[in-house]
């Protein structure tokens, strides 16, 4: 039985098709509200008759810490991806995180294919591609940009060809819903075995879970899931984070400004503030999370902001840079001087004007980062074996195990 | 214009009639789904005309450590109440908090009393009683008990009587409407005109927001409200704490046995585990929360304690005694070796034996005591003044300032 290891994890080579599908901003409030509804017949399925489990996210809780995460099965601390956004220590430039520069190590993606297993992984949103598709000698491409694949890019000669409708909108459940219906047409056509889909949390960063919105996206996944099963797959489904409102009663959006806040108390130019969750999509969030990163140009300012952060309304944790690294086994050369964390119903931003709040205005604001957003639905198709049964209930099961819950713990190497 | 002091801070003494109701277990998502809905009309209008925020209360996120923190204005390492069950350090002998003392110190109710405020004090648990009752010259008295009333012992000849109806059930969403209607009754009788009503959480442990059960309860409880305002009092609502569901997908709970878990590691009688939610209404929780306290027998585990709590599935958070008594405001010397704290969707428990699990087993089980119960609603059914609003928006809000509210900065001096 062939096998392939990476970061000191052994994974067998599967026999039988293989889909993890990624649920950007998938609470489990979702899934909980959904199944007291008995709404998703597919994930009702995979409650009772797979494995089931709420497991933690990485910290903090984005969109390509986790993504990096889940697919090199180990935390930040391994493989360097530590949020979508951050400031280069030594050039003192801010830089986007979309392409695999930063990534430390390879993926288990890029192994599966290199052994020979046909492996394709399809995101919705275009940034991840790189970072994902990193070495991946298969199919790797994003919704967002369907159409203008080439064969020699991105593995497939047309996406719109192969999934049979055009490139969806940026900003729509379709996003989402055509990254599952391509990796629908990858197994049919029997162009790849394994597959990795990562969707988007637009539907969730607008809708709670059980409006009429968030409901019918929900179903259409759950939809598309029975096909995967009904295709012999054994599937998977995690979340890269979790979702929380946050607003007061009134509905508005409470934002601790903080970059503000340090420049209000210490002085101008005595701290840069960096959000992690921003990127180029910000119809979704206004690059406003629950996590933000503090350098101080003064190391003696440390405790003074410290202070002030923790007596401020809004602010759940302060950690220093050493905290930081090890209780969210985070990078300790990339990591800030301080790292500040926001209760359930606060987002952190930088200042006021670095952020377009008319862009997240159109409903209550919902987002992620913090540790409230720390748990994620962790589903299988299928029954773990004994062995992994033992393990799943004894550790603190992450997202990031769900390649090895699957390959190793399921009768993922017999052949159909 | 009088005042009275306690515990630094200066209140004044109101002309009105001011009531303030302490809405046990009330997490804030059964005021944001009930107002979404458009369901209870008098809390929609303190949103809307009064003040509304979402506040912390004092951890441990229970019930007794956040009643003696309301009617004190100040946290546990001031009032000395850090739970509802302790171990006594120096007898080695386990209590129950069910009187006075352990409170250090008097309470705004007793000094508003003493200085001639027609003042009294309802609660759904008798357990109570004593506590916010302490020092108070007024009536003080519990549902629990209502048939058992005698002038001396609680300030009203007969409460059934005053109700007009019997005591009602121990387990039912009457023990605390009484509450309310006691309150009703002292008021239009002109007996009291400050009043503290603090109810029991029976039907949030049970039904989560949005269940018919639960929206009947805030329903009623809203229905009183209105009553409360018609009568010309402010109002204020404010919660001990919130409340999670505490299971998997399945509806299993999620519970991580602490003592047991020691004693495999470190060997029997290493380690005493107090569940400090312990009370008397096993029905409630069957003493499982998210915050146990742990007393080693010897120092030199607690790294291994900490580490072996650090890893195990459920433990959102280990602090040692100095930590604990620091960042949480909880009296040192009253304090654990070590304080655990769960994941949201967990529950800490001491030996497995200890828990009656059959009296928790009709519904999917939902608790308290985290962080993740720690946010409140903090409702006033009058405006803030411009100082207030000033300082309210600017404060980490916590439960415990909410007579401090209504007292200094809505118009609660002047007469009718």
């Amino acid at each position: 039985m062939g096998s392939v290891e990476l970061h000191g994890r052994r994974y067998r080579l599967p026999g039988k098709p293989v889909v993890v599908i990624c649920i950007d901003g998938c609470d489990p409030e979702y899934i909980e509200n959904a199944l007291s509804r008995k709404l998703c017949p597919n994930l009702s399925l995979m409650v009772s008759s797979g494995f089931s489990a709420i497991a933690d996210c990485v910290m903090p809780s984005f969109t390509n810490p986790n993504n990096a995460s889940i697919v090199t099965g180990a935390p930040p601390s391994v493989h360097g991806i530590a949020g979508n956004y951050y400031l280069d220590r030594e050039t003192g430039e801010r830089v986007m995180v979309n392409d695999a520069r930063m990534l430390r190590g390879t993926t288990l993606l890029a192994l599966l294919s290199q052994a020979g297993i046909r492996t394709a992984a399809v995101t919705a949103k275009d940034k991840l591609t790189r970072i994902i598709g990193h070495g991946l000698d298969g199919p790797c491409f994003s919704s967002e940009r369907a159409g203008q694949t080439t064969l020699s890019e991105f593995g497939v000669e047309s996406v719109e060809a192969l999934v049979g409708r055009p490139e969806p909108d940026m900003y729509s459940p379709d996003l989402s819903l055509y990254v599952l219906d391509a990796g629908l047409a990858l197994l049919r056509q029997n162009i790849s075995q394994v597959l990795y889909l990562s969707l988007s949390d637009f539907v969730q960063h607008k809708y709670a879970p059980g409006e009429p919105e968030s409901d019918a996206f929900l179903l259409a996944i759950d939809h598309r899931i029975g096909q995967f099963i009904q295709l012999g797959a054994i599937v998977g489904c995690v979340a890269d984070h979790g979702m929380s409102r946050k607003t007061d009663f009134l509905g508005n959006a409470q934002i601790l400004f903080v970059q503000d806040l340090l420049t209000d108390a210490l002085g101008p130019d005595s701290a840069q503030v960096i959000c992690p969750i921003t990127d180029p999509f910000v119809r979704h969030h206004g690059a406003l999370g629950s996590f933000v990163r503090v350098y101080l140009a003064d190391q003696r300012n440390t405790q003074a902001a410290t202070d002030l952060l923790r007596q401020s309304p809004g602010v759940h944790d302060v950690l220093s840079r050493d905290e930081a690294a090890r209780e969210l086994s985070l990078p300790h050369d990339l990591e800030a001087d301080l790292v500040v964390i926001s209760q359930q119903d606060w987002v952190l931003g930088a200042s006021r004007q670095d952020h377009d709040l008319s862009a997240v205005q159109d409903r209550p604001l919902r987002s992620h980062g913090g540790y409230t957003e720390q748990r994620v639905p962790f589903l299988i198709s299928h029954p773990l074996d004994s062995e992994g049964l033992a393990w799943a209930l004894s550790t603190r099961l992450h997202n990031y195990d769900i390649f090895c819950a699957i390959l190793n713990h399921t009768d993922s190497v017999g052949q159909d």
